[in-house]
């Protein structure tokens, strides 16, 4: 098995932050995205999608997204579980996960792929070319912050210890690292969003969240 | 058990067909969007985000995400499976999902909503007021036709008698959904996708295609 990493991007990260969790020794290799490396022929043959991260297998296949690879390496290294103990808690799991991808981790990534330089042409990922929309990318600032102040709602609120369930969680990982990376298009949270402020600093102890 | 459903959406459907390959028989409410029925009273009490598919569970507990409910089911119901008989035929299956998703559903999704007058003001789906981007509108029908090529040349490439497996799968489910739904927008894959049309002519046979 080898894992393909790449430091600065959100994707990789949650893989990482999985495998430390999981306490797995998985072989990694860096892919460096600041200098196009994805694109290299080398690793085009490994992902010719071009995306990290990707997880190679020891049977010779070759998982592409994150989601998938972090499903795989909970099905094959179950504790502790980071996807829910039964049915209901992992429907409830997967259903923030949906949530959280949707109105956080998009908002964010259409922000920035519309407005950064760096993604001029490249408003999608992968190997197609899209120009960027303006447009698009104040959408997803206005909508990034509108995720901080529901997610701080949903904190308040929350009946269980974590995000989505009592066991810390595939949904406490994927929006810790949705706040992280909402750092790029430079917003963070308001500083009187104590709930979301109190979690983050809890998940900040963890060592996972150090990878 | 209450399945909350809409005849003509993609995510209702998609559950719908979940329930049929199952053989199970859930009590069912229709919720007429067109008639605006989500914003209602007794639907927002269901189901705040106003948006169905929903599942309302014998605990209490709704589930509002289509991904979700289909996943409970599968876990409560595990035969026939759909989403995968061991850990590398699920983490295929999961990253067909995304891809689907990502390249094939919101693609459509976001043509229709920055297009159609009856999604002005309307975007994004729930209870937000977003504008409509004529440009990204564009983009989703670009795309969507990308979307039928590439499908059709993963279908004629395919190493599994389905889309992601030997059995038939979410994934052939959800890509048969996408691609109905393109009618949405008045797109349909060219004549000449001979291994696309094979494989839809074969999803038209089975009884959950008709629900």
């Amino acid at each position: 098995m080898k894992f393909y990493d790449y430091g600065m991007a959100p994707s990789p990260r949650k893989v990482r932050m999985v495998i430390v969790e999981k306490g797995l020794d998985i072989p990694t290799e860096m892919i460096d995205l600041a200098q196009g490396e994805q694109f290299s022929d080398a690793f085009r043959a490994v992902n010719p999608h071009c995306t990290v991260p990707a997880l190679s297998l020891d049977e010779g296949q070759v998982l592409t997204e994150s989601e998938a690879i972090c499903r795989y390496l909970e099905e094959a290294h179950p504790e502790p579980p980071l996807f829910g103990r039964n049915a209901l808690e992992k429907a409830q799991i997967t259903e923030r996960i949906r949530q959280l991808e949707l109105d956080g981790y998009l908002a964010v990534a259409e922000a920035l792929r519309n407005t950064a330089p760096y993604f001029k042409d490249r408003a999608l990922p992968g190997t197609e070319s899209y120009a960027q929309i303006p447009e698009l990318g104040e959408r997803g600032r206005q909508r990034t912050q509108a995720f901080f102040s529901k997610l701080n709602q949903q904190l308040e609120n929350k009946q269980h210890e974590w995000i989505a369930s009592d066991d810390f969680s595939m949904a406490d990982i994927l929006a810790y690292i949705i706040v992280d990376f909402a750092k790029r298009i430079k917003l963070s949270p308001a500083e009187d969003l104590n709930a979301l402020h109190q979690w983050m600093a809890s998940i900040d102890q963890r060592a996972s969240a150090q990878a």
